[in-house]
């Protein structure tokens, strides 16, 4: 029966400091390691294996796949990452602290940033301290200035339909490591949820979501792997 | 300029325990982990940085792979596990201890299973603690039951020629991240080094070693990276 599993990076750096991040490449906290490492051996105890992982560009999702991996001893099985599972691109407020930036432009605006679903956050300014246009991993890759939900899922669904469900068309275990946004987007996808209710999902960070999939590639329900 | 770094797994648990690996899957040591961060860190200050990596399917070198590119920023590059880079198969002699085996065989008889280019160790008995032939990553794969250098060598240069060496032909800098044995046969293939010598070339852990290439695809002098 086709698997899959969703994992939502562990705590970084910048969860810690309620800073946006989005594309900025922030590593894991110690509590982040313990997360992924405590997700691969609920993998373990429930004797759910990945045989196929996909993860982002992000070190936060590459490092929480690895030791998720090493928890129930699969890092050998093939790994694929792609920027197209990276996080929603925060424009100009990555970097920027949460709670200043409601102090500065209201609650009201702070939550129509971090909430709406199609309205994008300001522009990153080109050339700027958390500019990524020029940054080797992205050569060749258009970076967006900013992106809303709606603008993430136009680029994770169409790699979701091109790359991953043909593998676990194939009867595979997938493992994807990612991202609040992109992982919002195939939870949209998946379990049918409207425009106005996925922004307010919240995907627990290292808490491994399972979807099980019928032979004609319908997802069954969402579940949480601790509670299978 | 196409190069290649060659970095052989830090220490494992039975490269300090003395015994014969092989195959079986034995994670690194805390002395392993540190060697793998300062090569990694080594690759950061020499800015040499990899682009494409290499690993076999065993815990200690994919560890090490991925330690070493998160010491250089590199966990973003794609990355690929091949069995046919995996340590040399140590067949029957699997988890016995050396200085053991030398005490019941002998010190030419180990010597001969340790140093000899053609003759392989005692076969591994099927149904044993250590047979991986039912191992669900060796699904597909038929696991050797012993192999002498010369057989490892075998495996390792058809998947040089037909999966590395073209990537590398694209001016990428690749890493491979394995064994003993199996890095001795590319030294072996890449330094014109004989039968007779190669047996007892040391791969020194976690110690980068770098071939540039020309435009035919020559290589160039082998060196380590500390020394560039």
């Amino acid at each position: 029966m086709p698997t899959l599993i969703l994992v939502r990076h562990g705590q970084s750096q910048w969860n810690l400091e309620n800073r946006f991040t989005g594309w900025w490449d922030v590593d894991l906290t110690e509590k982040g390691v313990a997360e992924a490492k405590a997700a691969g051996e609920l993998l373990r105890d429930k004797a759910v294996l990945p045989t196929r992982a996909f993860t982002s560009f992000q070190t936060r999702a590459i490092r929480t796949l690895h030791l998720a991996l090493a928890g129930c001893d699969r890092l050998w099985i093939p790994e694929i990452k792609d920027w197209r599972l990276n996080e929603r691109h925060y424009g100009g407020l990555t970097g920027l602290n949460k709670q200043e930036m409601r102090d500065r432009h209201g609650d009201e605006q702070v939550h129509i940033w971090r909430r709406s679903f199609d309205t994008p956050p300001p522009d990153m300014e080109p050339g700027g301290e958390y500019d990524l246009s020029s940054d080797p991993r992205y050569v060749g890759i258009e970076v967006p200035r900013a992106e809303s939900l709606k603008l993430t899922i136009e680029r994770v669904l169409p790699y979701w339909e091109s790359a991953i469900l043909p593998v676990l068309a194939r009867s595979e275990t997938v493992i994807i490591s990612a991202h609040g946004n992109s992982l919002r987007a195939l939870v949209k996808h998946l379990s049918g949820i409207s425009d106005e209710n996925i922004t307010g999902l919240e995907i627990p960070t290292g808490q491994p979501i399972v979807y099980e999939f019928d032979e004609a590639m319908q997802p069954g329900e969402r579940m949480y792997l601790k509670d299978r």
